[in-house]
């Protein structure tokens, strides 16, 4: 058991509240502070892409003796339902049998994680601005406004929870060598809505994430427990097929009815929602160092957010806590040594599933209509069946193991390099599935091994 | 003619004292601020690099009409003096006969900036500090404290010259879709100093840059018009050779006598100055987009901050006033395209000099030290000396003409391309001067050509 220290929280998100929840099981004193009200006493803001919950967030959760309350407002999706135009819905599934992701809309579950964090004696502020921080005292200030009054707490260590925009990160930016970058994409998103069946039921396949990729831009779909799905569009903010080019009802209409006609049946609230629901920018963010001394680190979107096309935003910001709470566990009282490796063994990591979810907008968006790729994974996953010690696909290293996402990002690299080869054989559409493919397959690993030594 | 506008200037450095000059002369009302005190009024700082104005630099005078009086206060460098351990100094030229770089002290150049603008007619205030602006409205605030009481400024249009810490920019950055980066180097810098000698002579090489280049490390020393020169230890911040291993007097002494030995004994207040003088970091800064409609822009280092190692900082900044001068004269009273095509067409240029500023840390650090890239140097200038419509060096294509920074790096990458496979051939030592080689660069040009037709 360490000794208990007093300890500040700011961001009462997803990752605010289980890092509370960790802190208090170690004997922490513990405060979260949020400036927005209770997420439980008000409406959802219509702006959340829904959540893919995989292996490594729920490996936090079960540490965390949480696992079981979140398995109940979780919805298993084992494949991609894939719609194209005038073509029936194709199924790719993401694992082997059993494998899934988890749809979890982000409201819920932040209610139920902020429940299980204060079940254990974590204390919420909430509407309590921080406005600055004091890095080297470790001390918060807080008020109604930025140049109004404020108060001042001082704690032994803060946190930093507080998302892609985090205060805390913005006054760390401000000291010299303190790496940063915020880059958005030309591509933006809208949520939308697929409503129930009258009878509760799910209107499209309950247990897949649906996309309708179009090249550009995309719609997918995510179920919710109630029978609805949460729907996204990304689509450019301006250009050709762009949201500056849908204004009118008559333009939204006609773009649906031309580019997603098999949704447009699911979606009698398009129109309202289309116009009632905000567009919203996606920002990849990076920053170094992510901690100062022993007294404040940054955690989860704050340290590192990503765009969503890899669905691993809030299972990166999990795995953070599940790194800190080992080196707790290793180090004990030495939080400087927590800190200092904890940044150090993270950092690669965040940097590589942010490359990761950069690149993934490209496959769901383009790739996955496109025949040669559909064939690429087929081949791919035909070999990991038969070779499951030698070739596991990326997408199932990031999403159903514990390894470095780092790793992930290498090793994607080198079995690209490697499918780059397989496909360009001669008639590989036919031959695909002849032993002549796995012998060269297996040929080209041997060379990377052999590179290896 | 321009109508004239109310425009302010935040920043009273060496860019935006420039921008002053221009606006007046177009017939606008100039008010500049500045956090700091009067720089005519104070000593200098310490922690300035000398400046080394180019081509583009002096472009900009001549179009201010100052050329003249800024030519006074300048050195001619038309070489760098490269000092190695144990040899005779090696001269390299930078350019042809009668070509030079010219070492001027920032802060004279500040004071005589300033004067020059105020002598136009612009309106210095210093100690205002400004902490806040209204995008939309065009208007600022200032104030003692940032939380204490503000004044307020209303404009019709805001210049941040604040440089690579700009308030106006951190303003823009809170904006959804701003792009954002701030990148430091591991390797920081401190001042030090070369007394004249008594009868006011240098005591090296005038019209030379002077380099010890060491490696991962170096010192560099530029003239000044009373006889000394600027020195300026770059040095890795932690590591084997570095500024935390240079603590203590005999650390210092013992490190500058094993790689210094030619500097030492010029060097007589060698120990106060390390002492005295401030280690400072270096940052690459980029940013987009660099206005907000045709009410604030971005110029200078607040637009896009380099590392100084290509002497191009100062010279980008003036040629963004170049730009802007241009834009104003083709566009007359339509701002809104003024700026619009200035971050347009001077983003790519920015970008580009930031990535030749870093690339020249390694050249100047370690290649300038290394016989097989003095031969190459050497291989280029004999070809383009020969060939001079074939060949300009990126050196003097960054330094000596007014292309765009875009274009010298992207022939700049072909040139190196095509110098790896002369270095390459057998017996390059002893052959470079011959035919067969002049006819291999032609003949690997010619593929160029081909490949861009």
């Amino acid at each position: 058991m360490q000794a208990s220290k007093n300890i500040a929280i700011v961001g009462s998100g997803l990752v605010g509240s289980l890092l509370a929840i960790y802190l208090r099981k170690s004997g922490h004193k513990v405060s979260v502070f949020d400036r927005r009200p209770d997420i439980r006493n008000i409406e959802f803001s219509g702006r959340s892409i829904n959540l893919a919950m995989s292996d490594r967030g729920w490996k936090a959760m079960r540490n965390a003796g949480i696992e079981n309350e979140v398995r109940k407002i979780a919805i298993p999706m084992e494949k991609r339902a894939i719609h194209l135009v005038g073509q029936p819905v194709y199924f790719q599934y993401y694992g082997d049998e059993g494998e899934a992701i988890y749809s979890i809309s982000r409201g819920i579950l932040n209610r139920k994680m902020i429940d299980l964090a204060e079940a254990q004696g974590a204390q919420f502020y909430f509407e309590e601005k921080v406005w600055d921080v004091s890095l080297p005292e470790a001390t918060i200030f807080t008020g109604e406004t930025e140049r109004g009054a404020w108060k001042e707490y001082k704690f032994d260590m803060v946190f930093g929870a507080d998302g892609a925009f985090s205060r805390i990160r913005h006054k760390m930016q401000r000291r010299s060598r303190f790496d940063y970058s915020q880059d958005f994409l030309d591509t933006g998103y809208k949520e939308l809505h697929i409503p129930p069946n009258e009878d509760g039921t799910h209107k499209l396949n309950k247990n897949s994430l649906h996309i309708w990729p179009r090249g550009k831009f995309m719609l997918i779909a995510l179920p919710n427990l109630d029978g609805s799905f949460t729907c996204t569009l990304f689509m450019p903010f301006e250009g050709d097929h762009s949201f500056e080019k849908l204004i009118t009802d008559e333009q939204v209409k006609a773009f649906f009815k031309e580019y997603f006609p098999s949704a447009v049946p699911v979606m009698p609230t398009l129109l309202e929602d289309f116009k009632n629901n905000p567009m919203s920018a996606l920002v990849t963010m990076k920053c170094y160092p992510w901690t100062y001394w022993d007294k404040v680190a940054l955690v989860g979107d704050a340290a590192h957010a990503v765009v969503p096309f890899y669905g691993q935003g809030m299972n990166a910001g999990f795995e953070d806590i599940t790194q800190l709470d080992e080196l707790m566990k290793q180090h004990n009282d030495d939080w400087e040594t927590i800190f200092s490796e904890y940044q150090r063994l993270r950092k690669p990591n965040a940097d590589a599933i942010a490359e990761l979810s950069y690149r993934n907008f490209v496959e769901m968006s383009a790739k996955t209509a496109d025949p040669k790729f559909l064939l690429q994974k087929k081949i791919e996953k035909h070999f990991a069946s038969k070779y499951p010690d030698k070739w596991e696909p990326l997408y199932e290293r990031v999403t159903f193991s514990h390894r470095p996402y780092a790793e992930a990002l290498a090793v994607g690299d080198m079995q690209n390099k490697i499918m780059e080869e397989i496909m360009a054989m001669t008639n590989i559409e036919d031959i695909w599935h002849e032993v002549e493919v796995e012998d060269r397959i297996l040929e080209l690993l041997s060379e990377v091994e052999i590179d290896k030594e």
